[in-house]
């Protein structure tokens, strides 16, 4: 079944090509579902339904890759099942209401560890609003795999935030500092919901994003759907390393800068806030300064007079 | 993690833990979801959204357990993958509107495997009206988990068919024949979905179940969810016996009649009558009959005055 004449890999051609593959035929029954504007590719997908449409999310964990369950408890990990999916409602600013929990469990998991696990799921969930209310479960001879599902509504009075809507002059914040998650704080993290709510009530963000692989590779997620660029200054994003970077660069020599701009799972949120904002307002709400968008596409970094590109990558499935 | 001193093992087991560890707590914010009156655990769970609820199902697949990709193409994996969702959704009468699928691809997988896999669920989805509207790409070094989730809303003039209602006196009938759908039927089987509005429509059935884990596993699923017990007549049983059933007994030596009770993967569904509606409405719908609803708990066999309990194991993870 392989096509070895196909050279090209990579999670982002991928879902380029699956752009391309799943675009609806005008005129098919279902094509309302796309009308309701949030394209494919954002952190969730929308199924409109007379006024208020549902907002709709998945994401897989596979133990070996997002979490070790030989280090890891089962409950730690039900959590991060859950919090990921909810980190994809705070990239919209919008509100989880259920969860489904689907899971592969590895025939060796007792039944109190594959308990544990949902547990860690549903305990966590409730606390954000959103319970698992119902799922699939399945075993087998491989690692443990775990797909929680969530569907969520626009908060009442803002629409869901797109990453599309970036323009020249906008301004870039993040709401936390970055880099060196795997020491941690991948598995512990807060989904910054609430927060989300208050930036979309409070500043109306033309575009957010959750930084699940990476500053640079989501950021530049936001540039391609809203065809524009970006420069970040090199003293702001000095002030947005995580101190778990520069433990990290201790360690395995790599510049903390590059752990804060490539590393995955910090889950914090990129915000684009519109040119006429004033500062103090994102200041208010713990915000850091990053970068400005631009009209020329790409993506560099501002020292002094000194402008040079960043390189885009980050964690990429498939390749 | 493990605890030794639970022996319990089994899907059936670890599914009524997960009912009590996921019952919602009184009064909390997220408790609407579970007042549509559809009780957990069965083939899809309810959004209540103002009048009209959505419902909402996920299947996870599995390489080596639900397809074999050594052999199948991966084009009618990803249909199998849509189809056992599809058919969640005829198992309750309801009309699907949007999916989304999230994998665990193998590394070894080329990039056109991969669309395969993915074309193959949307165009059949397509076909039903269920494009894919999102989903999550992730890779890894062990065989391909494929996941999807179906949304969908309710028949406009009849509520979703729940497992629980069936009642003593009531006739069962299912939509086809069973048994030995190892044969290959199990990836190419047809959803029942337009049956299933026409069943729901002309006898209003108090129950209905999809056949995915064996006749005797899933209708003892409908009895425990509706408390009453049912009887098989030997006969009818007989004449739906699949023929690939028998071409599986003839190699085996295991007798064709229980590869039609305990067989998975038939996706015939399995149909609740009212007593009070005429055979004649069943068999215009092309339903057999196998039995009737009754008091008693547990389920037996009757053949001729003869009755014989009918042993009830099935297709179960987690063993």
């Amino acid at each position: 079944m392989s096509d070895v004449s196909q050279p090209e890999r990579g999670e982002r051609e991928l879902i380029r090509r699956l752009q391309r593959l799943l675009a609806l035929p005008t005129g098919a029954g279902a094509a309302d579902v796309a009308v309701a504007g949030v394209p494919f590719g954002d952190d969730m997908a929308v199924l409109p339904t007379g006024s208020t449409p549902w907002l709709w999310t998945v994401d897989m964990l596979m133990d070996g890759v997002d979490f070790d369950s030989a280090v890891h408890n089962w409950s730690v990990i039900g959590r991060k099942a859950m919090a990921v999916n909810l980190s994809d409602c705070a990239a919209m600013a919008v509100v989880p209401v259920a969860a489904l929990c689907a899971v592969s469990l590895s025939n060796r998991l007792s039944m109190s560890d594959a308990l544990e696990l949902i547990r860690g799921a549903h305990e966590f969930g409730l606390r954000h609003g959103c319970p698992i209310v119902g799922g699939d479960t399945n075993s087998w001879d491989h690692p443990t795999v775990v797909s929680i599902s969530i569907a969520a509504r626009p908060l009442p009075d803002r629409p869901p935030v797109r990453r599309d809507g970036a323009r020249a002059g906008d301004t870039l914040w993040v709401t936390g500092p970055l880099g060196g998650s795997i020491l941690g704080r991948h598995l512990t993290f807060e989904p910054r919901l609430e927060l989300s709510w208050q930036i979309s009530r409070q500043v109306q963000p033309h575009a957010m994003i959750d930084i699940s692989d990476g500053l640079a590779l989501d950021l530049s997620r936001v540039l391609e759907a809203s065809r524009c660029g970006a420069v970040l200054w090199a003293e702001a994003l000095e002030a947005v390393i995580h101190p778990d970077a520069r433990r990290l660069s201790a360690s395995d020599g790599c510049p903390a800068r590059d752990h804060a701009l490539y590393d995955g799972e910090d889950f914090e949120l990129l915000v684009v806030v519109p040119a006429g904002v004033r500062e103090v307002a994102c200041r208010n709400l713990g915000l850091y300064p990053l970068g400005q968008i631009t009209d020329e596409p790409g993506l560099c970094l501002a020292d002094g007079e000194a402008r040079a590109p960043i390189p885009v990558h980050g964690w990429e499935h498939f390749r």
